[in-house]
């Protein structure tokens, strides 16, 4: 059956999933039956067991569903531990429902599934040797990715009904007041955490920092905790952070990141109280200097910064440049630090920041988000997912949820290498061209059409040469030739959901 | 069917209520579903209406059961604003599910129930025109009343469920990101209130001071939030703090102050690293002031201080006699405005402050509170609800909840008046005696027998006259003299739950 953005999803798919195909970037005002969790009352026991084989033997069963978050990033010590100890008992069809997976957790997974530990998985995505495991089939039920917003909706909904959440903090109290700001392993906001902490039936803090009781600020809170265990290490506080702190040099990528901030500028949403969400990467940071430049020219002050937050952005939150920083996760350390002592900093959580089945998320109060993309085709439709070989190779993120933004911009070259960034259909889609506004490239930027509104802001702007995306797409096309089509086995082996829940596209097996 | 504490409850009660009896204060571990509320999806909706009369036709219908907080206490202006439209609209049948009701509610509660808006109440208690109107049997089913604790246990279990809270505050945003510190009507903690944020299927907020978006801390959060409506004042802020906020001069409430404090100080827990809650009132304060010195003099400093929290504790926490300070309300100004500014005050809500059925209340792990009492008897059993003349005039508050401490102290004058304070059997049985530990009154203490090690620990301190508690009682006795016995009905006007949700007593209908 062909959804909005005509893929095709397979009719097994489809009742399967038990979901419904991608009808429209428009959630409409459903009302919607919330879950709970089952709660054990401990009143008075001891939480801290002696070991993570002890609280895995305690807690996890066959055919459950367990999570973790990651916010330790590229240094997380605690999924490792915890897979190794599930596997060495010999659990098995466990759900595996991360936040999302990042490199370090590739291996041990991929080996939870040859062992039949896991049969199913929902991320945000995926990468490295398990996303090409998985594109080659090696998962027995496709993985089903969400995007930040979209799994917390799915909790709350009871599409994701976690069993046991394992979560690392880096520090706790013994009844499990626990913050992600201060200790060796912080990380600043719990902001995806805070989900499973609310929603799962039973919740493992992993800690390698046993504070006084009562620690505070508790992000999460001793009401929701089961089990704590104390490990040397959670996490690894250099690989923690976000490589990229200083912005970029690469000509390119500045030139790209100029032309975004002339596209913010010279737009109606440029003005006292706007509201922006930049993300992360060397380019990202780039754009959030060249705009610093231009609010303190015109004078312009900002209401709110959004999303995955960086130190750059934290220091116009100084400057006064920015009147409140809203932390779903911080990038590096100096916005962890920052989030720590600074009021105007504000810790939100996923379904807050982007959860269109709730009473009011802030993405829907956004009105610039500078976006990536792996691939952008000429209905705008957007791929962050798979690569140009057709391999898994990425992340939905906020990146559906930041699009609700009043003017999404697409950051992108027009080619990688030998490989065309706009293309006439991406291989994947997962964030529907009808909630992206303008694509900005190396040589110039390309308008939705349906913003005939912003064309006509941006048409006259000198230095904002403006093509019509097929002119660009053409352009990719004549630098890098026309690949060939990639070739796909008829078997699933992933679906992407849009951020109500819907069906937007399938990945297939590669050949 | 007499319960644990020899208190007969109907059984025409217990089936009515679907409630089983109280077997004795140890909880157990139960594991129980929890509910959840059903959430319209809002996104973009403009939330702000234009008048209490649209909010309430736009939200409440015959039978629903609604909610308030009593954070403003005597200086409210919310709780009637919203009835009067409520009564003159018309509806029918309604639950009163407040967190309590203030002096300054009793009026409209009796209108509704005359005229049939109101035909349940749950709350934490009433005094005055209210609690003596239901004493001579005004509404149409018995009151249920219920600890903070027990409140928030009995919503998340399903207990009670809120249809619509009507829940004012101080500052929002147009989303409905609020707190409790900042604004004219200022409170500190919203505890109570945040329990019904999260488990009313509708929210409104009632303000007088919308800031600007987003407006942080965000006590409660914008995806809570369904309507939003602006009144003049939500409160008069001479009379949102209790009036106590110097200590006695009454020598007779100086001479228990001092024996209080001479019990604590005395006692095995009174050391590094304890824990206190000593409530509101001139006592209470006096209390404070003697640990302080005892603090200083033995160089013995508290890890926190809960409950309800006073200016003087606050000073206490600044000196640094007190690590943390636990807010789940506060009685005064002083407490309130230093929660916005002092990081070791940390905002707790009422299940996380009390609640049995969670993995852990901060009454838990309290080891001394200082309670009141308007009877005790022989069996340490303590009414706090219904005066010695049957007639409602009181509240559970926190009593049943507090007494979990290691040390509970319940200070009271032998006498008040020409009443008894200490009794052959009290009229209402609220906090059972079994969690009670040392009752200290002008003229000596009396220790639960049952606590053979406390006596041990406090019989030979100077200055500390032991009795037992039939000693006390005689004592009482004689100054007094024994009052003819009170007059019923046999008409049950409202019942008492214990903090698990069981039924300690019933309150009859007066002659």
């Amino acid at each position: 059956m062909k959804n909005k953005v005509e893929r095709d999803i397979p009719d097994d798919i489809l009742k399967q999933s038990d979901s419904q195909i991608f009808r429209g970037v428009d959630y409409g005002q459903p009302t919607i039956q919330r879950v709970a969790p089952k709660v054990k009352a401990t009143t008075g026991q001891n939480k801290i067991l002696d070991s993570v084989d002890e609280v895995v033997t305690q807690t996890v069963r066959d055919g459950m569903t367990i999570s973790f978050h990651h916010h330790f990033r590229e240094g997380d010590y605690v999924f490792n531990k915890i897979m190794r100890s599930i596997i060495d008992h010999g659990y098995k069809n466990l759900t595996l429902a991360p936040s999302s997976l990042t490199n370090v957790m590739n291996d041990i997974v991929v080996e939870a599934i040859q062992k039949g530990v896991v049969t199913d998985i929902t991320s945000s995505g995926m990468r490295g040797s398990l996303g090409d495991a998985v594109s080659h089939g090696i998962l027995k039920n496709p993985v089903i990715f969400r995007s930040h917003g979209n799994r917390a909706r799915a909790i709350e909904s009871g599409d994701i009904k976690i069993d046991v959440a394992f979560l690392g903090v880096p520090n706790t109290d013994d009844m499990g007041n626990a913050n992600g700001m201060n200790g060796v392993a912080a990380f600043g906001s719990l902001g995806y955490a805070l989900i499973d902490a609310q929603y799962a039936h039973t919740l493992v803090l992993i800690t390698d920092n046993i504070k006084p009781y009562p620690n505070t600020p508790a992000s999460i809170k001793q009401t929701q905790v089961d089990y704590i265990v104390q490990v040397d290490e959670v996490g690894n506080p250099d690989k923690i952070g976000s490589g990229a702190t200083r912005f970029t040099k690469d000509p390119k990528e500045l030139k790209i990141a100029k032309t975004v901030n002339d596209v913010i500028v010279n737009s109606e949403y440029f003005k006292n109280g706007f509201s922006f969400q930049t993300g992360s990467g060397g380019a990202a940071l780039a754009v959030t200097r060249f705009l610093r430049t231009a609010m303190i020219e015109k004078n312009i002050k900002a209401a709110f910064a959004l999303g995955g937050i960086t130190k750059p952005t934290v220091d116009l939150l100084n400057e006064g440049l920015v009147a409140k920083v809203m932390d779903v996760q911080d990038f590096d350390k100096g916005a962890a630090e920052s989030m720590k002592d600074n009021p105007y900093q504000q810790e939100i959580d996923a379904s807050w920041y982007a959860d269109p089945a709730n009473k009011g998320a802030m993405v829907d109060k956004l009105d610039v988000a500078i976006l990536s993309a792996l691939e952008i085709d000429t209905k705008f439709n957007v791929n962050v997912m798979s690569g140009s070989d057709g391999i898994i190779r990425g992340a939905i993120g906020g990146h559906q949820d930041a699009a609700m933004a009043k003017l999404t911009i697409i950051s992108a070259p027009l080619v990688r290498g030998r490989i065309a960034t706009i293309v006439p259909e991406v291989t994947t889609v997962i964030t529907p061209g009808d909630s992206i506004d303008v694509i900005v490239t190396e040589v110039g930027i390309a308008i939705n059409p349906k913003r005939q509104d912003l064309m006509a802001q941006l048409k006259n702007v000198p230095g904002l040469p403006l093509y019509t995306i097929e002119a660009l797409q053409e352009k990719a096309a004549k630098i890098v030739g026309t690949p060939k089509p990639l070739q796909f086995t008829d078997r699933v082996v992933a679906v992407a959901e849009y951020r109500d829940g819907t069906l937007i596209d399938v990945i297939k097996q590669v050949k």
